[in-house]
Formats: C-alpha cells, structure tokens, sequence
C-alpha cells in the first residue's frame, strides 16, 4: 500500500486536463493558472466557479447549489450575519494593532481563555494556524532548550518553513528532517489488536529515546487531537492520556494542534483535547476561529509565554486587531447560542448512524468513524483484507460534485472520506447525504 | 554607540511601571498582561486605550483625537469606507479558499501583477507579510538548491521561524544564525564617504564570498527597498543597482521586501524597488495590502513558482479568499482614485522642507531623509559628532504622544523618528507635526 502523493495532491484537478473541460470553465481555468501558475490547486475533476455561500450550502456561478460537507473554515455557516455584522462594524470603527489598548480585542482574550481548563491562561494572537503552530515549536524549544519533535506519519500542521519540517503529509517523498521523528497515528481499523493509546505511547517513547540519542533531544510532542490528515482518529475516547504523562514525564512538551477539532466540532467539548481528559502545555487554534476571517492563535501555560518574551521578541502586526477580535467573539456567541456544539454531537450519532446503516449494503465502506461533525467515512476494496480504495474516493468524490455535494478525502492513502461540514448541519442535510452516498455507491457497483 | 535591544523594544512601556500611571489606565493595563503577559508590548510611557480611527486621526475611549504618523497599515486611511464596503460586501457573500474558482480573487491578482515589471507574472496570496517572506526564503532555497541568505544588520523581516533567524533586529544580543550574513545598510548620513551603492555591493559581495566558503552557498539577498528598521535610507536613488547586478552575477535570487515601502508609498511608484532601477525576482507584500484586512502576498517570475510547486506542496487556508481579495481591490482603487502616490510626493516635499527648516533652529535635528511618506527625522547629541540621541526620541515621541500626536522610533540607535502616515496625510497635518516638533524641540532644549 503506497503512501499517497501527500495531502494536497488528492482530488486535485489536473492541469493537463484543462483542453477537455467545457470551453467556459477551461477559460476561467487559464485565468486562474495565468496568475498564480502551477502552485494552483483546484479541486474536482471539473473545478467550480463558486459565487456566494450561505450556511451549509455554496452556490456557483449559474446559481447551482452545493451541500458543503468540506469546509471547516466557514464553521458556524457560510456568511453568517452575526459575524459579517461584526466584522463591518468593526471595521468601520478601528482596525489596528496590539500595541494600542483595545476593548473588544482584551474582552475577546478573556472570553477564549475561559473554554479552556485552569492552567492554560496565556494567549498569542496570530493570523492564521500556521503562524500558531510555528510559533509554538519556538516556544516549545525556548522552553525546553531542545529541539526535537515528534509529530504523526501522515500530519499536515500547517505551510511556513518550520512547520513544513514538522507536516510530513507536504513533503511526499522526502525524507524527514533530522530533528523531527514520525510515528504512526493510533489507528484501530486496521491496527485493531492491542490498547491503541499504550502503542501511541510506545512509539512516542521510542521516539524520544531516538531523539535524545540523537543529540537534538525532545522539545514536543505536536499533534491534531483528531488526527484529521491521519485519516480521522478519535477513539477510544482517551487513548491521547498515557503518551501525555509519559511526555511530561520525559520533560517535553505536548502540544495539541486544535486548528481542525477546535470550537466545538467534536459535539462533547470546545476542544478536541478534552475526549481525552489530558491538558496540554500549549494549544494552537486556526480555520474556525474568525468563520473566514484570517485569524488564529495559541493558548499556553502562562509561564511558558513569559520566559519565551524573556528571550525572543515576537510581534504580529494583523494578530489580534480590532476586527479578528471581534469576529472571533461573534463565532463564540454563535456557537453558544444556536446550541452548535449540541448540534454537532446529534446530527453526528445520526449521520454516523445512516452511514453504518448503508454500510450493510457497501461493501466497500469499511469504517464509520470520528466525533461530532469530524468523521471519517473509509472506504476499501475488500472489507477482509481492509485494502484502501483512493480511486473509489476519487470517483466518489467527483460523483458527489456533480450531484451538489461537496466533500475531499484524507488519511495516508487518500481513502477516507473526510466529512466536516459546517456546524449548524442538520439531520436532514445527513439524510441528503447518506442518501447520495448510497446512490452512487450503488451505481458504482453496477457500473 | 551601543546598538538598541532590537526595534520592537524601542518606545515600548515599562511594565514595572503600570502602578505608577492613572489608575484607570493602569487597570486596563493590568488586564491586558492577565492575558497576554509578559510577551504584549505597548506603545508609549502612557499606553493609549483606542476606541477608533478614521482618515489620519485615531481617538482614545475619552475621545481625545491623535493624528497618526505611525500606522502603515491602514495605507489609504483608517477605516476608509470603500475598503470596509468592500469587506462587508463580499463577506457577506463568499469568503472561502483558493481551491474553487472566484472572479474577485483572479481580478484582483490581475490588477496586482500590472503594477510590476515585465517578467514578475506570477503570484501566490499570503495572510500576512511574514508567511510572504518565508515563502520567498523557501522559493529562493529550491530555485538555487542553496541555502544561504544576506540581510541588512538592522533588518526586520517578519516573526515565523526562518524569518526570524533573517531578522537581525528581532534577536537582540544574539549571533546570527550560521546560513545568515548581515551587512550594513547603505546608509548616508555617517558614511559620507564615497559611492553608498558600491560601497553596499562590495559588502554583498564579501558576504556572498563568506557563504559560499561556509558551504551553505548563497541563495538570495533580501532587503527592504527603503531600509525601513535600518533607519530609512532612500538616497542617491539607484544606489541598489550594482548590488543587483552582483547578486545575478553571482547566481543568487533578490528579493525585494515591499511590505513597508510599497503599495505607493514612496511617492514615485507603487513599489519601492522602482526608486532603484532595478527589477527583482521575487517580491514580497503585507501591511498595507488590504488597509488593515490580514493579507500578503509574493509575486515572482513565473519559472521560480513553478519550479518550487513541482517540489512542494504549499496551501495557504485563509491566502487568496475573495474577502481579502475584495479588501486589495478596494485599496488598488482607492490608491488610483484619489490619487494618493502623488499626493505622498507632494506632502512629502513639504514635509522635508518643513522640517528641514526648523532643523535650522534645532541642532539636535542631523537629517531628514526619505522618499515619500516614509521619511526619517535623525536625532543626534551633536551635529557634528551625529552621536545618535534615542533618549531624545523617546522623549519626543512620548512628548509627541500628550499633545495628540502618534510617532514611533527606527534605526540601530533607536534615534530616527519614523514618520510614515496614511497616505491621504496632507499639508496641514504636516504642518501641525512640524510646528509640534518645534515647539517640543524648543520645551526640551530649555529645560
């Protein structure tokens, strides 16, 4: 089973193909590719020409209508007044920076600190998940005064150079930088034997022993709390607790990547670190934190922050002003107020509910799993042998759009279906697409 | 003379002094640390608690008004109205990522890449400054499959990892990191002596000899065009001609950093690299892109991006939405529509003049210098010594600061006011800022 050509390879549009695509799209295609070149990645076999958005549904150019089960970013729903309406009025008011007092941006502080457990009571603000995570591997090395890491097989952490080193889904093919050390995510499909958060922890220590011998040493354990690019990863519920104690034990830190799971999409908690009852040292949080608006951040042990700024200058120019800050408080009063957290943990059950129900007749979906609206859905040539099927997600994928639903895949073969629709996702837009998956599989079939 | 400990500590607030101020600032002061500790750094002896801004003034919570000679952000003006329709609009109607096709973002980054030169055709989006510059250090890396970078000593980059180790200035009391060489900025006003321009290529030209002996090879020459935290130095236009001419010579990439200077600030042309004749391979853009919204970008000739997208896979979430995209246009638009790159060559002429002429009064002004509305106003001890006086600036700026007027300080000594205004800044705020000088220059002299 080969590894895939890392994650942003999979369901990309391919460029050679531009001449066969409708003479229309072709154009707006070279548009596109006249700019901003080969770097562009497109998705779906015929990429779309997408007009406005509005909860969980996006429209395109012609006005058709699309059943997001992709985007994690517009998190409380596409366009959301709440947020639009914040974000216009802060803008018309005061957008600057941290080195001014500011109301709405100390309110905002206060408020996102309080989602998380007593301990964790600094905060950075930055602009974008990457930002956050790099930001947090400097801090972890101050800190420990080590430079190693130990991050998952298959984990994208975000696009600056330092993170790059630590995302061994953006490097396909190369091999790992002499500081970082890969383990396998803890897998229960096709790993099911044995107590999957002792064999975490074994590989960790494995890992760090390697580290430490290698004369880099550990800084950090850095990892997604749902595994998103390992293919979606959440139970049991826990196994995340015995490699914490033995990280800090092993004088690390853990730091947990909240840029996926965070703001309440895993229906239990706001954090995707809570369903396994550990604290991190440091956590970092990205995409659904502004609803679309380029913002992040990262939360730590107030100890940890101080000593960093003791030794290391760090300012961010766009993070924290006025009007992130006052996005980012409308996506909290959202999510508080139209119950999405709720909303996520119900609509799951179902949704995972209607995909096993149809599994009884697909053979070739092996797993339904995840928590909250996170779920992956794998899919597999045999169900015995639990062979990956990256070409039936591709096929599926690309059905799926034409018939307005919109999904990618992920994992280490491109063969899960990763299924992460905006929170405010409603049993009947599961209905919609059980319904379709259990169509187009069944043609697939019989094709 | 002594450097300063790194630009983003110069006129910053003593925490230890937080009971000394009033105490309703000193609560606001308090809650500010409780979140953001020891790492939030803000501006002046009296902090300001912002309430909003518009055009080039800025108002405290009381409603006290500031007329702001600092922020280069909000390029076109604070909360200027066709930029925040412009955000709400499209925020309230599709802000998503760069992986379905949009013709707001292909408009924009049209109308984007005609204001450079032939040759620079290609364009990635960014959300902020620093991602732009890390991912031209990356690009640079791939393109020449080396390693080694050159910088000004005073340069200031941005805050990620790899553009740190690139920022002298960010890492005060720190040796450089070993694939970095710094060289002194083309700086006039000390060194008289001799052709400034040679005198910066014959430095590149040892630091380019310095790496290749290393190992690490020399891959690119990064600077600010207008040398902004090195003191601003913009004259004899041309002097960076022989240094680029060098760096090709020498097989290594330039790399224009244009998140201070560009966007039209400088007076003469969008970009500040224009001043110089010269044409980059890479350019890099921030702060003032989007008025304020978090964005950046870097463009480059078309061969460099697609060569680094053959080896990596970079994506960037937030890069590239049409919100952003939006906010660019808007500013484009505005920069054209009233005229704002002639209007920073007309009051910029004024300005200098004016202050060039209280300097006739003042013995501790030594220069006035710069391009546009990025001027630097020099502080010395003495006139003939130019022993720099960054106690006078941070005296004068707090000065400044009481009577309602918003500066900040740059420079290895901490001694060049910093003078870079909205560009819709005109005569009359000129005048007020010039008669302010005066008259704080004459109050501290007799005191």
């Amino acid at each position: 089973m080969q590894q895939e050509k890392g994650i942003l390879a999979l369901n990309a549009f391919d460029q050679s193909r531009v001449s066969s695509i409708d003479p229309a799209l072709g154009e707006a295609v070279q548009r596109r590719l006249r700019s901003f070149g080969k770097a562009s990645v497109l998705f779906y076999q015929e990429p779309i020409r997408m007009a406005r958005a509005e909860g969980v549904y996006m429209f395109d150019v012609d006005g058709r209508r699309y059943l997001d089960l992709y985007n994690n970013v517009p998190s409380v729903g596409h366009s959301h007044p709440r947020v639009v309406e914040a974000i216009s009025r802060q803008a018309g008011l005061l957008s600057t920076h941290t080195r001014y007092l500011n109301d709405v941006v100390d309110g905002y502080a206060e408020r996102l600190l309080a989602t998380f457990p007593r301990g964790i009571d600094h905060l950075v603000l930055t602009c974008t998940g990457s930002e956050a995570n790099d930001l947090a591997l400097r801090v972890a090395k101050v800190t420990t005064g080590r430079m190693g890491f130990i991050v998952t097989e298959t984990a994208y952490h975000g696009n600056s150079a330092a993170v790059t080193d630590v995302s061994p889904s953006s490097r396909p093919g190369q091999p790992l930088p002499p500081h970082v050390r890969a383990v396998p995510a803890p897998e229960m499909y096709r790993n099911p034997v044995g107590d999957p958060g002792q064999r975490f922890a074994d590989s960790v220590a494995a890992a760090i022993t390697d580290l430490e011998r290698s004369g880099f040493g550990f800084a950090a354990l850095l990892v997604d709390t749902i595994f998103s690019s390992d293919g979606i990863h959440a139970d049991p519920a826990g196994f995340l607790a015995p490699t914490v104690k033995l990280v800090h034990e092993r004088q690390g830190l853990f730091i947990a990547d909240e840029v996926q799971p965070g703001f309440a999409r895993t229906g239990a908690a706001m954090w995707g670190f809570a369903r396994h009852g550990v604290v991190p040292d440091i956590v970092t949080m990205g995409k659904p934190m502004g609803n679309g608006f380029p913002m992040g951040g990262v939360a730590m042990r107030a100890a940890l922050l101080d000593r960093f700024a003791a030794e290391v200058k760090y300012f961010n120019t766009f993070g924290g002003n006025p009007v992130a800050a006052a996005a980012g408080l409308a996506v909290l009063d959202v999510i508080e107020d139209e119950g999405l957290m709720q909303n996520a943990r119900e609509v799951s059950r179902h949704l995972m509910d209607g995909l096993r129900e149809i599994g009884n007749r697909h053979m070739t979906i092996g797993d339904v799993r995840g928590a909250g609206l996170f779920i992956g859905l794998e899919l597999v040539r045999d169900r015995d042998s639990k062979e990956p099927a990256p070409e039936l997600a591709s096929l599926l994928i690309n059905r799926l759009r034409r018939r307005g639903i919109l999904i990618g895949a992920a994992g280490p073969f491109g063969s899960t279906l990763k299924i992460r629709p905006p929170l405010c996702f409603g049993k009947d837009h599961a209905d919609m697409f059980i319904t379709a998956c259990d169509e187009e599989l069944r043609e697939v079939a019989a094709s």
